[in-house]
């Protein structure tokens, strides 16, 4: 079996996973209101306590419902002490330490990748990175786009696919290129292609190396999207899904999910070495930026970022790192992978449980044909009635708390779960809960 | 004198404000190079207490050094909450409590502005809240540039003064728009005015009211970068200097500045009722965003962000509310007021301080005049001469680590200081050291 980490020892929290209020009612309970006067400690006190309880425990083994999930305590630590010590990471005057941190990370992160150069930033969430890789692609084709806005430039395009986070649409709205400018149009200029590591909802990996070769042909800016895929870079293993990802100009990977660094870690990854990150983002401003410092201004790395001050991200991944080794962190996915296998085997056992698609990573999509629906594929009404389970298991299991797994539809595929399954502690048992629960929750429909 | 708040009577403390090493020298002390394997706990515990050690103390006293400053550790308390519970933003499934915080919270903001009404949320940094606010503008009047981008729009301008923060030309750039339609051009179509609130440098106050007419008038979205000067709302006695604020469309306010809710708290405000926030911004991802689920999806706010997962900025500035009041805020803006009047008073006693002008908020802007050069100026090379005082004293402050205050040059105005004073922490016998110590660290200049 895959190896044991040391938290999986640790009993399985009887806790509920959440304790669904719904908000009219959840508003009364919480005494949200701000007054005037200051609340004594005891009140005070009080009032974390009802934070905390009516929060979803997303650290718990049985939450399986978004892409980031569990907790590692080192992280945690390490988000404390950035916390505390409540610093920008602009200039090294105010952040030596996490300039010269962040640097070694993501210098890391590239070395993972495959490139012994390059240039990167932490930015607040995958989102974000997929603006920077934009707006990058867009002013080393244009540099001009900077000064002259985009009316100076020939219209552009870019290029994804159906199953690309909807954050590459994002992205053209906001830089002001629009939405149908992604995906081709006649007649316009392309510029770049965002390809996808894992996406959102399949898990699915886009072929990189295949992708390159187009990109290097027409010379296009080579955008992967590995927010939620980029940790299978980490297994010797499972890195085969990313070959070609060393040919890529930049990569989104966020730590904060499968690494479990915490909310946020986004590391956007650059193989240029022009110092483009500076030229296409830089405004200069003197207050800050001072060019008669009598340290080497080139650790004042603010100006790389559209932000202005920038929180510190890298702590919390860093020391996980060290307190893991890389090889720790290997083991996590590793392990995720094994679990992932373990209960689409078991899945395959049960009645019921009908995949979409084999997984490629660790995600699971599946429909569950409650007992009335069995056999009747095809006959009309099916898919109609099929889509309310779903949502129907899904309130009947947040209202309980017993665990919380995500559902949608896609295209025709009407509602379907979409399991993940990356906290390390979770158990074979509580994988064994999860099918449990789905045909109990199911049982009547 | 000022209302005493309970952290003044703390010691200050002894420790140096920062310990100064250069990079090569720091990275050769903190050991940052992750490896295969794990380090012992031991050795954690050691790296954790470098990297405090050799951290910036922005909470010291005597750390004048940004518009951040201080620590209050309800916030602090807040964050460790946020940072335990790791959630999103975006759903009310996964975020019931924050959801419901925020409203609350950017509500409570709204009033103090003087709206009853309206939208915001919660951003990573005042950057970013500038280019909320320019892309609501350029949406609200040609909302055809969401699918077509900006080739299907008449040129845009917008105006902004000189003193504005650099985030309205890196918005400007990111968003497609041209530095050089920041500032009018003839013969394009302006869209939008961007007022400052307690400018970066100066801490000066655009006049709202007058700005707001013209905005009125020729219909132009109007935005107000109050990211600094935003807290003095909450002072009944200073809040004249944002007359005519409810007038505004938008307005950027971050109480990680001067409330201290800690890096990052960043409020951008709508008075907006339209629904624009998220009609200008949403992609409607079927798979967070379900349609069908059991509760008011209008509480699943995440379609209101350029981001997709959203960290949780609003506990840290929720519970230190509740813990001072409204009341308490006000005084820590009031103490703010009365100690920089006080530090200003006692600069205008010495010799050497020389004002650039009278201060309308905290920041005090001053050359440090040195023996060497009283008396001189109008002479040849004096401006020279003076300009290289302010880096040499910062140099020397910092590695002797007594205190970090900046300097900038703007404009034809050589090097001069930009003090702030926020930190409630700050006693007179601090301010007085900061000036014995600024005239004792150029006293061979």
């Amino acid at each position: 079996g895959p190896h044991q980490l040391p938290c999986d020892i640790l009993p399985n929290d009887p806790t509920p996973v959440c304790e669904w209020k719904d908000p009219e009612m959840l508003r009364d309970l919480l005494d949200l209101e701000l007054g005037d006067s200051s609340e004594p400690h005891e009140k005070l006190l009080q009032l974390c306590r009802d934070v905390a309880r009516f929060s979803v425990k997303t650290n718990h083994p049985r939450f399986f419902n978004q892409l980031f999930a569990g907790l590692d305590h080192h992280a945690l630590v390490g988000r404390f002490l950035s916390d505390s010590l409540n610093t920008s990471q602009y200039t090294y005057e105010v952040g030596p330490v996490f300039v010269l941190m962040e640097e070694v990370v993501l210098t890391k992160l590239r070395a993972v990748i495959g490139w012994n150069s390059g240039d990167g930033i932490f930015c607040p969430g995958g989102s974000i990175s997929t603006m920077y890789a934009m707006n990058l692609a867009r002013y080393r084709a244009f540099p001009e786009v900077k000064v002259r806005g985009l009316w100076s430039l020939p219209r552009l395009a870019l290029f994804t696919s159906q199953e690309c986070h909807y954050s590459v649409k994002k992205s053209a709205c906001f830089l002001g290129i629009g939405l149908e400018n992604v995906q081709l149009v006649d007649g316009i200029f392309p510029f770049m292609v965002s390809a996808t590591s894992g996406s959102t909802v399949f898990g699915a990996f886009d072929p990189l190396d295949e992708i390159a070769d187009v990109c290097q042909k027409y010379q296009l800016w080579f955008h992967v999207d590995a927010a939620w895929g980029g940790s299978v870079l980490l297994s010797k293993k499972h890195r085969h899904l990313m070959t070609g990802i060393d040919r890529a100009d930049s990569v989104a990977w966020n730590p904060h999910k499968m690494m479990m660094a915490g909310l946020q870690c986004s590391a956007f990854l650059l193989k240029d070495t022009s110092n483009l990150l500076k030229l296409c983002h830089s405004a200069n401003a003197t207050y800050l930026f001072q060019q008669d410092k009598f340290y080497d201004i080139s650790y004042d790395t603010g100006d790389k970022s559209i932000q202005c001050g920038r929180k510190v991200d890298c702590l919390k991944l860093w020391l996980m790192w060290k307190a893991r080794g890389t090889r720790g962190m290997e083991e996590r996915v590793d392990r995720a992978f094994a679990y992932t296998r373990y209960l689409m085997d078991e899945m395959k056992k049960r009645e019921g449980f009908q995949l979409l698609l084999e997984p490629q990573f660790v995600n699971i999509c599946f429909w569950y044909i409650p007992p009335s629906l069995r056999g009747q594929q095809g006959q009309e009404g099916y898919e109609e009635k099929l889509s309310k389970v779903a949502p129907i298991v899904k309130e009947r299991m947040i209202k309980k708390g017993s665990m919380m797994v995500s559902y949608q539809p896609r295209g025709s595929q009407v509602n379907f779960f979409r399991m993940v399954v990356i906290n390390p502690q979770i158990t074979r048992e509580d994988l064994d809960f999860f099918l449990d629960e789905i045909e109990s929750l199911a049982s009547d429909l």
